[in-house]
């Protein structure tokens, strides 16, 4: 039986999606003694048939994992996934080279099966007697008069629950969202972009990765890229992103692979030319869609969006099933300071963690261009390298970007306004051209100058310090 | 009979929605001989009662008379409504302005009962043979392999119509363009105001109009505002528009009072008290939305969205239903360079009207702050004289915003575009702080500099000119 910590008999949530946000959740709230009916419209995945190396990766980061740990759920989650500690680039020569995520060990994100860990968090989530999972159960409508939520069962029967709230963990086309928006006047945008993306699998030679394992592999190719990550079965799984108008442009063999051989030659026989052609003349490009809306709560402060639900996101920062989590985190932190008052604590969660969440939607389409088109260019190294080189020197004072997002807890609002803070000061760097010269003269400014002043008192409690929570 | 110009008879088309732009649309395709299934979810709104004093106005304008006068409607149309000239300013001593809403005896704008429109259109409708009208059918789902539009009857059995294109004029609730984002990726947002409005009457007394007749009268107070539109029945329909949170804070028949009593103390006897109070308490502040989609035509050219469908915008620039209108217009100018090919001709439209509504859409947001709150400032009456100066000293140069969105057909984005030309030439103008000494000065400017190089050919040829339609 899993850790509770405290009691709330008298009150139970519905939450709206066994994925892996909703599994999550579940464990949250019966881990304060709150009874929970999860509701899941597919069957039990854990019963499901498996597709061999038809595996779709999370990359499991620093917000992800905190959120696990909550559940002490974070190593066992760990030990079933595989680190990658850099991405690795690809070019047109078949050159590879390593841009190392962060610059502490602990800096590495977690390549994991989305299959095995939503079946190992369902798993944690049955630990708990406060939770009843329904699986095949479709939201139908929530009355709040009387705070009912109506499902439809497998047989297609009405079922009634009552329940003092509503979670809508469930995915980016949100049942619960549809309903709420039906009701109140909720803000809403959807924008798909241009590239779609296709899905092919690396598998192991001679029962073994066939590139190097503890990496994301990244071919970046301006308008286009593919990447490529590792499973615990030594394939990796690969991921095409392609202007729709490029991809119908591919309508035979020849075409296809001319393609592949000018821009991903060395990807041709990691897939297998004949698996590659298969794969694509039978699968669909499938599009890829941002969305955000506002509140996240509705009028009566009974229904709360949560994940997908409340913003879905391009996939460029692998912050999707991160930021999911960590809106769990956030969300109890709101009900611990409002001793579980759930509509109080749910217009809090809204009013700060709205702008985060469109802040990370906004930052992953922003890194799409960044892995596509950045990466090849010299500017993207040198960034790179004055933003690791100010972190060494003044960590409490400067920390990248990527690493606020991926390896810190910092909010994301916060993070895209450090950036832009950060772009003020490399004005500087811009104005030597991105030179050695340039670099020397910023890490010289950085120790002789900022590094002593950010020691005096004066300047400590001016200037706003944001280290890592790790 | 109406008068059909040509004659496709194997061509039919269903339009969804028998409102105003549904019932238009329907005649301009039958006037070309194209078969039209119109269908409407209500019944015949020529049969419902009449509910006295509750009337919704529409503020006719240029590119809604175009339409109509394209099939031969404008005149009948315009005679059944209220000519308005100016805008009638009420201040909080009750003391009246008018600020014209052009400069020449056409620059009128006509106020009209919604359902009274829209009974002279399906009347006109009617007469067209090539017309079936279907009231009570519901949309239901569209089949594009065998293109099969199929609708529920009042008496709940599915129908199914083949044609050969869906037009859904089905407004900001559109259930076609609900069905289109469901297998196309079309990028949709809806972003509501703060602002709620609410509708009052004010009734003739000694049966006359109680106000001057001829304006749109107007109550700035910055945050909110307060409307009114005469009609032929001499009551005026009255909108007040005021944020959610001041809404709620009129809890009692004294705070209702003493609210109306500060700012438009006039407007209580023309409402009446007792009606004042008694609508305001049964009625519920209604949401304002604005909504944009995009593209307008599906993945097969087979389905086009049109008026509020595919744009919602807020009253504020009354181009809501003149924007539906001229949507058709456009159409059958796309129709007739395709020669009546459905889907290239759908496929032109949505490249260059999708920018057209767009702009009218943020220009009718933008109008709000005209409307409520600057035009309680002096700049805005500055604003208007200097406009109108030079409107009248270069007609081909110079054309206020409002006139080119209210009283001439060009394309709303290029209306847009040259405001923002506009406004850095009267940069000249804000420097000398909005002075009769500035206004001078561009006066002096217009006549001795800019009309007589106006006349030069060079010029002519450089500059572009942008003449009213009318």
């Amino acid at each position: 039986m899993a850790n509770t910590t405290e009691s709330h008999p008298n009150k139970t949530i519905a939450v709206v999606g066994g994925g892996l946000g909703g599994a999550l959740c579940a464990c949250f709230f019966a881990k304060h003694g709150i009874n929970v009916h999860l509701f899941e419209l597919r069957p039990d995945i854990r019963n499901q048939k498996v597709v061999k190396g038809r595996s779709i990766n999370m990359a499991l980061s620093r917000r992800g994992r905190d959120a696990l740990a909550y559940i002490n759920c974070e190593d066992v989650i760990v030990r079933n996934g595989i680190p990658m500690r850099a991405r690795m680039l690809h070019d047109l020569k078949c050159h590879t080279a390593a841009v190392p995520y962060g610059t502490k060990p602990e800096h590495e994100i977690i390549s994991i099966d989305r299959r095995i860990l939503n079946e190992l968090l369902l798993d944690e989530a049955c630990k708990y007697p406060e939770i009843k999972i329904h699986f095949q159960h479709k939201f139908v409508s929530w009355n709040p008069e009387n705070k009912i939520a109506t499902f439809q069962n497998k047989s297609g029967e009405n079922v009634d629950f009552e329940v003092d709230a509503l979670i809508g963990y469930d995915g980016c086309h949100s049942a619960v969202r549809a309903a709420m928006m039906k009701t109140d006047s909720v803000n809403f945008s959807q924008e798909f972009v241009e590239s779609h993306y296709m899905e092919f699998c690396i598998p192991p030679k001679n029962g073994e990765f066939v590139m190097e394992k503890n990496y994301l592999h990244i071919w970046p190719r301006h308008d286009f890229m593919l990447i490529a990550l590792p499973n615990q079965d030594k394939s990796f799984t690969t991921t095409l992103f392609l202007p729709l108008n490029i991809f119908q442009t591919l309508t035979t063999t020849d075409e296809l692979l001319a393609f592949f051989q000018k821009y991903f030659p060395d990807a041709i026989s990691f897939i297998g030319q004949e698996d590659l052609i298969e794969t694509f003349f039978s699968s669909k490009p499938l599009p890829l869609v941002s969305i955000k809306c506002s509140p996240h709560v509705s009028t009566n402060g009974d229904i709360l969006l949560m994940g997908d639900a409340a913003h879905s996101m391009v996939p460029f920062y692998a912050q999707g099933m991160n930021s999911a989590f960590e809106d769990a985190l956030v969300l109890f932190d709101k009900l611990k300071q409002n001793n579980f008052q759930f509509s109080t604590a749910f217009f809090d969660y809204n009013k700060t963690r709205i702008h985060d969440v469109h802040a990370i939607v906004d930052l992953s389409m922003y890194n799409y261009r960044e892995m596509s088109h950045l990466v090849t260019q010299t500017s993207f190294y040198w960034r790179k390298k004055v933003d690791n080189c100010l972190y060494r020197l003044i960590p409490n004072w400067w920390v990248p970007l990527y690493t606020m997002v991926t390896f810190t807890r910092i909010p994301y609002k916060q993070c895209l306004a450090l950036r832009q803070r950060q772009d003020q000061v490399l004005k500087l760097f811009r104005l030597t051209g991105y030179s050695v010269a340039g670099l020397y003269l910023l890490q010289k400014l950085a120790t002789f100058v900022i590094k002593p002043l950010a020691k005096t008192p004066i300047v400590q409690n001016i200037l706003p310090r944001f280290a890592a929570t790790k």
